[in-house]
């Protein structure tokens, strides 16, 4: 048996999500993996509140997020610091929102974290994709680990399969469709609406945020394609350095072309090189695909990944959950993986 | 640095393959993985070679599978016991032949090379279908590892990503199309081609086998179905409790029929259960798939598995090369996963 302390940063939609799924798992996952999962804390910006483990949490008086809200528990004299050191090292689950721009406060309490022995979980991309080598630097000295399943598309897997089922062959190009509101998007206008319509219709449907920049200008793709290198190539590529094109106010005219040739018009992000001395390069941009191209059928809100190999052939991976509940599921896979015995 | 000594048991299309990819590979997995695979030895039916190191494979003389046949140095006197005592521990490579009916070699092989302290990676199914709790138990006790990548559709992964990205969500039901041989045969036969016809097509073109029995009547599909539920979820099914119906001799008229409702029919692995207190179930027959079903795109000799799971909604995984460099890398991809430190 092992006793895996945990401390949650976040309580937005993931965080929220996270915190019912370890009480919903609790017990699967003291049977399953012998692990026993212990949220000792939650710190957000109204303050932190000291949980002495899951099983008080699964009491009713905790039961639901609403009532966490409402209690007088929450104190803002404790901080992140203060908790790493109060308990047995564990695992820091980072939820806090992606800023590509600063990496903050994500990057902050990963450091902050790793410096204390604590592994880190994130669901958040901005630290990762600004300063990824120092992370992982800052993790393998310590013997520490860094998963961030949760920050690349949420319930499919992309780092495992990168990293885990292709152990062995070299990846020679990686290819996803990993925005769920641009994928919406051009499939609906590939189905008659205009960008507009579609964009309001996603929107409605929860699928879109209010402001959609992020998404439908590419910065999302991108952020996902380069920490996926990042993780799976050992590289350190940059934002910066990635061309971005998004669909913004797309036309109808450009998506009925392709259609008219037969095409499929895609959101894509591709992780490729030109040889094997050039460097790994990330683009994003619309691609015209192939009706037999494996991602060609990657519809709606849904998304998907392939790898191309040496040894393996290429291998697809599509679908798995992309709300915060899916989100969840890859934080609690990912500390599940660091905990478990091999098998 | 980690040196891991491999013995190799059985020489044909999987074995021969694996012998040039570990020639291949040895570079790379020093410096991805700081792993030297030490391949020790090869058992065959007409004996068994010493070979020092991989570096020594590597020089001219041992290039070549073929030379490697013509070499005097193949001795009967040796056996899978004394190598097992004569190097230091590490794994064992089973490439022998899949004997549903027996189990064996297979089965006496893991079995030895459990009991000696080696773990064992394996493309041959026949005794984990017989005898998976038993083979199961005997590693668990010694702490020792049994993977079975290569035997449960080559190179696309399946139990990675049932035990390991789907890590803390629960499984519902388990689909696939993981046959090569019908799934071709559906295929053409969806074109116009008669099962007589696709069927010579599939032997001609070295997709089937000269008796494709095993294929064409559902065996290979329940054995990867088995193998892939009693790893995954713990399960001990037979072989033998599997409905098993194939595609033997199917007429036109069946396949025209699918069509004409706007269907797929595919050669289709599922394991489910009822509810959940009721046991698990493994059956293999023809499905009608829908357009719009993840794997309904899965042509020709392709392969693909689905999983339903209650956290992470259904993932899907289709691709990985199926021929003996693809069963090769997976069996390369278990080794190095056993040995390799968690990141």
């Amino acid at each position: 048996m092992e006793k895996v302390n945990i401390i949650l940063v976040g309580f937005g939609r993931v965080g929220r999500a996270f915190f019912d799924l370890v009480k919903e798992k609790y017990d699967y996952c003291r049977k399953k993996y012998d692990l026993h999962l212990e949220l000792r804390s939650i710190i957000r910006k109204k303050g932190t509140i000291l949980l002495s483990s899951t099983r008080k949490i699964l009491s009713p008086a905790y039961f639901a997020t609403e009532d966490l809200d409402n209690l007088a528990d929450w104190v803002s004299a404790i901080t992140l610091e203060d908790l790493l050191e109060e308990f047995d090292k564990g695992v820091v689950v980072d939820c806090t929102p992606t800023d590509i721009v600063t990496g903050d406060p994500s990057f902050t309490i990963m450091k902050e974290s790793l410096e204390k022995g604590w592994h880190v979980v994130t669901a958040s991309k901005g630290a990762l994709v600004l300063k990824s080598a120092e992370l992982r630097e800052l993790a393998q000295a310590r013997n520490l680990m860094i998963r961030a399943s949760g920050a690349t598309a949420a319930a499919l897997p992309t780092l495992d399969v990168g990293l885990f089922s292709l152990a062995g062959a070299e990846i020679l190009a990686i290819e996803g469709i990993l925005n769920g509101t641009s994928n919406y998007i051009l499939t609906r206008m590939a189905e008659g609406l205009t960008y507009k319509k579609a964009l309001e219709e996603a929107q409605h449907k929860g699928i879109a945020e209010p402001n959609p920049a992020y998404d439908v200008e590419g910065w999302d793709t991108a952020a996902k394609m380069v920490l996926i290198a990042n993780q799976v190539l050992g590289t350190d590529i940059k934002l910066s350095e990635v061309t971005v094109r998004g669909i913004k106010g797309i036309s109808r005219e450009v998506v009925e072309k392709a259609l008219r040739v037969g095409k499929i018009l895609k959101l894509f992000g591709k992780c490729y090189r030109e040889n094997y001395e050039a460097p790994w390069k990330v683009e994003v941009g619309l691609a015209l695909l192939d009706q037999n191209h494996p991602l060609s059928k990657v519809n709606g809100s849904n998304k998907g990944i392939i790898f191309y190999t040496d040894t393996m052939g290429w291998i697809s991976v599509i679908g798995g959950k992309s709300d915060p509940r899916g989100a969840a599921a890859a934080l609690l896979k990912d500390i599940i993986n660091i905990y478990r015995k091999k098998q």
